[in-house]
Order: structure tokens, then sequence, then C-alpha cells
């Protein structure tokens, strides 16, 4: 199979590396030359044999969204887009609607496992008709980890599904890091009884029943920085965190521990101080390279 | 190394169990005779060899106390008590003030691991000095998880730091727990677009930011009933949890998530239809062994 | 002054009574023809002197955009339509856009005030320019409480500002209800040491630092009903809530009070049984005339 | 009626003038030498007449603790404490204990109104027997406001239910400051649309649901600091805030409004920019007097 992939960033780097490695063939499109392997879209499209497949991995929003237009434009009947970015479940619909009439198949896929994916394989998340998911199985395979198919891909449902369970799978995770970083800061601040909150952490990994890869990330970041002084508590958040609650709000599903989580990343705006909110900065750096503040 | 066990329910003799199995003699303890090895705490003295070691794996709060006070009477100096129940970390310090006149020496051992322990090993966090750690080590290793004793063990510093440990260690998970039921009942409700919840939750155990154990026991317990339908959503709190919150308070430390899984416990007392409490009620089955109080 | 009213349910009929007791002439439509004051809105319209103003208080949502849509084809260049109702602002910016090319005036006015409005007057919030505003003043004096203008007449800002700041209102309003509602739970838990509840809150209605409206409601609540025992915890949302929190949402304001209070609404509708509920549940009834779900 | 006042600060000033206003003769006695009318207990014993009436007006926790010590040896059998302070309800099952051997009776009052209790009356909330309340009746109507006793004025229940009550007012008093924080910062930040935050609040006054005398305060404060530029978001908490949660954590009362808006003191120690907590902060320096942190 050979396939164009959009977006060589941070992601899309290594997904391509990811697919070369199992003997998928990417021609891989990024606006930085540098990196690209192609001049445009059009090369790219060019580039593709006949029904192609066009991977888009680039900022959610209207990036994304201008991508896909101009792959619209690139692209014929039978060919197929799948937006695996960090997209809003309703930009899927819009996607659907513009490329529907074009004949081009469209697939929304959710892709979580950050900057280890690349070793560890990407958790898959899609939507869309049975018969372009199995179109594009080969790819997922790639991409998936390791062990049965079922326990890292999944057909969530019809366009938007997928992106749907991205989100809420982020959601998820704002609130089981904010647990850790709550927990955290109860036993940095008694600090006359617990004499290894490093250790504490680190014991959890086996045998408990708090044990997960988060943890273990955890473990890292503390191991580098036990106290964590190098880093701000200042957290950003992602759009899906946002969005989850919305859909909350929307259905009327009470959210409280994920509404505190988002809430205690929009006060670390306020103030960077919140020992909590750097163990929560540290995860992120560590499953998804994001960029940590430096504490002044 | 020939030790004593006092309390031999569900987590009792699965320990015990794990400790013949690992070359520990056992002589256990309980005031059901059925089950139990010696008439009485004085017989299960006599059957020790000097210097004695006693776990003491009983309820917390009056029952523990009272193993405990009974024991001080029946132990000679030099012996030890480890309360490897879940106690409050203060009652360590009434263990300690109890027993150290004496000349018997106290360890407090957090254990975490439900009924899983057995197989996997138990998670433990101890506190008290080092001397009596070290003294003790054959036993926590023999229950502690295969792999570095640091990944499933860590002397967390003095009496009580073991059960403060455990303490804040339930009070994450019960804010992990919440965190999967919120998620779970948003994808349940929207039933137009997830048209496959488990497959959703299963497709995160490989690859995912949010795998973890909570979430393969989540997966188990979907596997058995997807929707929940004969799970009350009455779910209990033990008092960790609650511990966890007072210390909190006491430290003047913002705990919005693990609060807020906390009220969602004493909500579900006034109604027990919540989605998210169902699923946090199933998890708890499927770690703990806990009661599932079924739907009507 | 003669203004047209549309809508003339609990609130519009209260509003009609409040105007004519302040000598605004007003002529009434409302699909229920017993208490319509004509047949229809071109009626209503052919009623009024040029240049006219209709103040429309009808369900919002598609209710009132099809009154506006309508009205916008009745009126004529110069007249003025008045959305009073619980609209979201957004729907303001959707009227103006409508009625703008055909020179009719819009202005939006939030109302607070319940039923009680009619003999105290309507908190007014509203949003437009301030001609408009101006033009419509003696409408607002008639409707507004007695007192200093300032303190029961605001104008916010341009289009939309005061279905905004009744939209804020609304969020405020929810959290007050449950801080209430969470410490008449604790009290009436707390059975063993307090002995009268009731009286409790009747004592806090003057000097405290409690004492509200709102309170003054519960107080009237608790003489009819002390525990609320003929009244059921479930607790309906109305639109402004959810709003309120989108916002905070998208301007990345932390409301974790606010959102307490929705959620454990969402919450009420699995189980009825909160007296935290129960309480807010009480309030509603006495301030807006909501239907009460009895206890079973 | 003569009584004595132990606890001339904010507080206990204001209560003596306002007792002198209301023709009860008060003997004040204060560690300050500058504002005391007597040199120490023994003399404030000496200087009332018999059966005595004290009441106690200093800081809770130890230093009360110390004065009702030092009271029951200067006192005699029939004479009278109450414990006016912001104390714990559980020092006042401590005090009974120590008194009544004695025959010294004791009631706790609850008083609530800050420093606008000398012009407008405290509302009280007093616990004790019927008798003793009976007896010291004259104080209490002469310090609480001007209208029916039952709306300033409560009988709660036996030792401790006065101090339980203002606890739980105080609780209460956190979680609405916070609705009204909450409210302001979304306003503030919706700067293109809102455009006046000050005349909203104003305008809140009358007519509408959420008025309040704590809205009253609040627009006090915006008419002297617009956008609380002036002021520090960091806000302490009081013990009562503290003991209220511990107690719904007792009695398992969900409190998730009340919760968030302590911990969200909590965060303000880690950094004062939040718009919610200088409105907070100003709240509480317009009832309280309580010392604003300058912003830097």
């Amino acid at each position: 199979m050979h396939i164009g992939l959009v977006g060589l960033g941070k992601m899309g780097n290594n997904m391509r590396a990811r697919l070369r490695e199992h003997d998928i063939e990417v021609t891989g499109y990024d606006n930085n030359p540098a990196v690209s392997d192609v001049a445009s879209l059009k090369d790219l499209a060019a580039a593709l044999p006949a029904p192609r497949i066009v991977w888009v991995m680039v900022p959610s929003g209207p990036i994304t969204a201008g991508v896909v237009k101009e792959l619209s434009e690139a692209l014929d009947e039978g060919d197929m887009i799948i937006d695996g970015g960090n997209s809003k479940f309703t930009s899927d619909f819009d996607n659907e609607k513009l490329l529907e009439p074009k004949g081009i198949k469209y697939v929304d896929a959710g892709v979580s496992g950050g900057v280890w994916g690349l070793q560890n394989g990407y958790g898959l998340m899609v939507g869309g008709s049975d018969e372009d998911i199995e179109y594009a199985m080969p790819i997922f395979d790639a991409l998936r980890p390791e062990g049965p198919r079922e326990e890292g891909f999944v057909h969530v449902g019809p366009t938007g599904a997928g992106h749907y369970a991205k989100m809420v799978h982020n959601g998820i995770e704002y609130a089981i890091m904010q647990a850790y970083g709550e927990g955290f800061e109860l036993l940095e601040t008694k600090k006359d009884l617990i004499k290894d909150v490093t250790g504490t952490f680190k014991a959890w990994q086996r045998g408990t029943v708090v044990r997960s890869w988060l943890l273990e990330l955890l473990v890292l970041g503390l191991e580098q920085d036990p106290s964590f002084e190098e880093i701000s508590g200042y957290v950003e958040d992602s759009g899906e965190g946002r969005w989850t609650l919305e859909e909350a709000i929307d259905n009327a599903v009470p959210m409280p521990a994920i509404s505190a989580s988002i809430f205690a990343r929009f006060v670390s705006r306020q103030g960077d101080g919140s020992p909590t909110m750097k163990a929560v900065a540290a995860l992120r750096n560590q499953f998804g390279g994001h960029a940590v503040k430096k504490a002044d």
C-alpha cells in the first residue's frame, strides 16, 4: 500500500516512520520544504496510485479544514481522506458534507499515544462506513500497537464517532492526570511524615489498583525533578477537554471530576505555583512532548 | 521465617496463601474457627518462634485496635506487630504509643491489590524504622509483585507513613474510577453516534494515554454486562477516601477531582440510577470483590 | 405610550398588568384566544400607533425566533422589537441580522423576578443602542422596581449584552440555591444537634451575612413543608445555566461552584432523593412558580 | 442587666457599644490595657453582680479555651459563660464538661454580621438549655437586629448547636461569595460585549432573584475599584469553612459547591491573580473588615 501523509510535525513524522517500518509506502507533504517529500498537495496527489488514500495530520480547526478543502480539489472520485488530527467531531460532519458530493470517501481517526506512539504503536478510534474502514485497515494495523487488534483499535460508529471517542478519551485523561496531581500535592505537603514521594509513586507501578501508563510517566518525571521545581504549574488545555465538557452539558451528563480538571487548568493561567498542576504539566511533557514552561 | 496472621477474610486468606507459596510459614488466626489454624491469640503467640512477627489483617477501627490491644498482652518484648489493614494513619500513632513502652515493635503497611493480589502480588507501602522494616523484609518480598522491589514496595517514612500513602493511593483511585465512569456515561448517552462503547474501552488498552489496570478491569465488567443493567449505581465509600479529603482540608491542599468522586458516592445513596456510578460499582466489584448491589 | 406584548403566559400576563398599572397602554397577543386582546400578530400591528414597539415574551428558542420572523413581516421601518424572553444571547445577533436590513430596531432585555415581579417589579438588563434604549425607557421604568433606576435597570452593552447579563445572573442564581441546599442538607442530617432547621434559616433573615431574597423564599418553603417531604428532589435546568457554563469554557473562566450546581441538577434526573435538591426545587417553586414534582 | 465582655477587638468593641446603646451595662476586659475597663479577669468577676454573665469574644481555639479555663476559676456556681466567638462546635462540648461540675452555666452563640453589626444588629444562633437562654435573652435582644426576634435570633438546640449553625452559615457564605465571584469573572472577561460590569451588579439589587446583602457589598466594592485592580486574589479561609466540609464528610453529605469555594481559596495561596477570588476578597473586606492583601 502507498499512501499520502499531510503534516510532518512531531506526530506526523513519527507516524510516517512507523508506517514505513510496517511496509506501508508513504509520501509525505509538509509546508516546511525541509521535511516534505513533495512540493505541494497537487504533487502529492500525482505521486499516489489510484484510488488514493491521504492521511491528514495537521493542527485541528481552520488548518485541517483548509487542507481537506484543498485535497477535495486535488483528489478524484473514489479517493479517500482520513483525518487523524485532534479535530472536533462536528468538523467531520462538515468534511463529509464537502466530500460526499465529489465521491471522495472520508474516515475520521482519533489517535492516542503521543511521542511514544512510534515505539509502542498508537491507540486508534475510527469513524466511518464499514467498507471504507475495511479498506484502510492495513494502515490502522501498521499504526496500532502489537497484540490483538481490538485492544488498540476500534471502529466506534459512523463519521465523527472516532473523534468523539478520542475527545472523551482526552477528557478522562485530564481527570486521571488531575487525580495523580492532587495526590502528589498532598504527599508533597505532608513532609513531616512522607519522606519519599518519588519512591511512593514508583512503588505503585506493580500490584496496586492505581497502576497505569500515566503513573509510569509521572515516575519518569519525578526521577528527573523530584519536587518539580523546574516546572511551571501553568497547563494549557487542548480543545478536547473543553469539547468533552460542552458535550456533557448538551447531554445533561454530570462531569464533576473532568470539569474540575479542566477548571484547574484555567486557574493555572492566573498563577502557576500549584504542585498539582506542576505534576500535570510534567505528565503532559512526558507523553506529549508538550513544551513545559520553566518556573521562573 | 514463621509468622502469625490475624484475620483470614477475603484478603487475609489470600495473603496467607501467597506467603506460603513464597516459603513463609504462616499460622493463621480468625475468630471463625472453621478457617483458623489456632484457637486463640494466646495460642497463636505460643505457636510462633521468638522474636515473633504477627501481621494483623482485620477491619480497621475498633476491631484492629482490639486485636492490637490483645496482642500487646500476648506478645513479649522484641516481638513485632504489622498492621496491614486499611487503618487510618492516626491509629498507627496510637498503636505505637501502646506498644513502645512494652518494647514491642510496630510497622504499618498499606496494602493494595484486592482479590487479584494472590496472583499478581500486592503493592506495599510501609511506615516504621529502618531496622524494623529490614527485619520484616522477607514478608514484604513474598507479598509484593515479581520484578524490581522498588516497583511494588516502598518504605515511605516513620510510623503512619505507610497507611498515609495507602490513603492517598485510594483517594487517587476514587478519582480515576470517577474519570472512567464519567467518560462511560457520556459515551453511553451519545447512542446515536457511539455504536460500540465496550469496544471503545477495550481499544484503549494498548497504545493510548489512558491505559491502566483499572481500564482493563472496566473492560472485564463491560464484557459481562455492557450497559451495567444488572448493577446498582450505589457505591459505598471506604474510610480512606474521606480521610484523604480531611487531610486535604487540614493541609489546605485543593482536591477538586478527588472530592468530586467522593461526593458522587455520597449522592449515590440518594438515587442509584447514575451510569457513572454503575461503572464505578462495576470497577470496585472487579478489583475488590466488593459486593455489588443488584439493580432492582 | 401604547405597546404590543406577544405572549401572555405566567410572565407576560403579569407584565401586561404591571405595565397598565404604570399607565402604559398594552395590546396583548397570545395564540390562546381566551387571553389574547387581538386575533393575530397582523391585528396587533394594526392596533398600535407608529412607530410601534412590540415586546416579545414567549419561550426562548424556535418559538421566539418564529415570532420575531413573523413580526419582521408585520412591522415597518422605524418600529422596534424587544425580546424579553430567556433567550440565548447569540439569538440576539440573529435577530439583529434579520431586522437591521428592514430598518426595524431591536433591543434584548433580560428580565428577572419571576412570579413576584408583578408586585416587586422586574430586574432588567438590556442590550442595544443608546438611542433605542432611551426611546423604550418608559417601558423599562414601568417594569422595574421602585427606587433608583440604576438599582433595578442596566444598559449592559450592545445587542446581546442584556441576555448575556441575565444568563450570568441565572448561573449565579443556581450556585446560590445550591449553597443554601447544601447547608440545609447538613443541618437536616445532623438531627441529634440541630433541633430547629426552619428556625435557623428564619433567623438568618436579618443581620447575617447570608441574608438574601432567596433565603426569604426558602423560609417560606420550609414553613410550608419543613423537611420538604412533599417535594421531589428532581430539578430541571433551564438553558441559561448551561449557556453560562459553555461561555465559561469558551472564555477559559473557571466555574467550579456554578458547574457543581448544574451537575447536581443533572444528577437529580437519576435519583430524586437528595435533600439539597429538594431545597433547590422548593426555591424554584417559590420564585418562579415552576411546577414541583411531588415526591412519590 | 450588667454583664462582662472579654475581648474588645473589632467585634467585641462594637458589641460593647451596641449593648450599651440598648441599656445593658457592660464591663469589658481585654489584655490590651488601653481599651480594657478592668485590669484582669478577676477584677472583671469582682465588678459584676451575681449571678454573673460573661460574654467571651476572643479568637477561637486555644485563646478561647484559655479564657474559659481562667473564668471557670474566677466565677462561682450559678454564673454563666457565653462563648460568642467563631469557635468549633466541639469546643462547646469541652467547655460544658469543664463548667458543669462547677455549676457554671454555658451557652454557645454563633454571631454573624461583621463590622456592620453595630449598626444593623447581629444575627444570633444559640445553643444551650431553654432556661439558660431565657435568662440571657435581654443580651440577645440587645444584640440582634430590630424586627421580629425570630428573624435575627434562633435557639438551635443543645450546647454546640449555635456554633454548628454558624459554621454552616459560613459554609453557605463561602459558596455565595464564590458564585458572585465566578459571575464577575465571566462578565469581566467578556469585555467585547459587557460594557458595564459594575452597573450590572448594581442593577441586580432590586427585583432580581440574586439580590442579597452580599450583592450590595459587592457593589460597594466595585464602586471603589471597578476591576479590583488594587486587590490581591489571595483569600484566607477561616476555620468554619473547613469544619463545614469536615462535617459534610463525616455525615456523607455531598457538598460540591461549598467545597469548590473552599478549594478556590486554597488555590489562591498559590497564585493571586484570579478575578473570581479578587471579588471574594473584596467581599470579605466589605463585611468583615478583613485586611485585604494589596496586589503587587
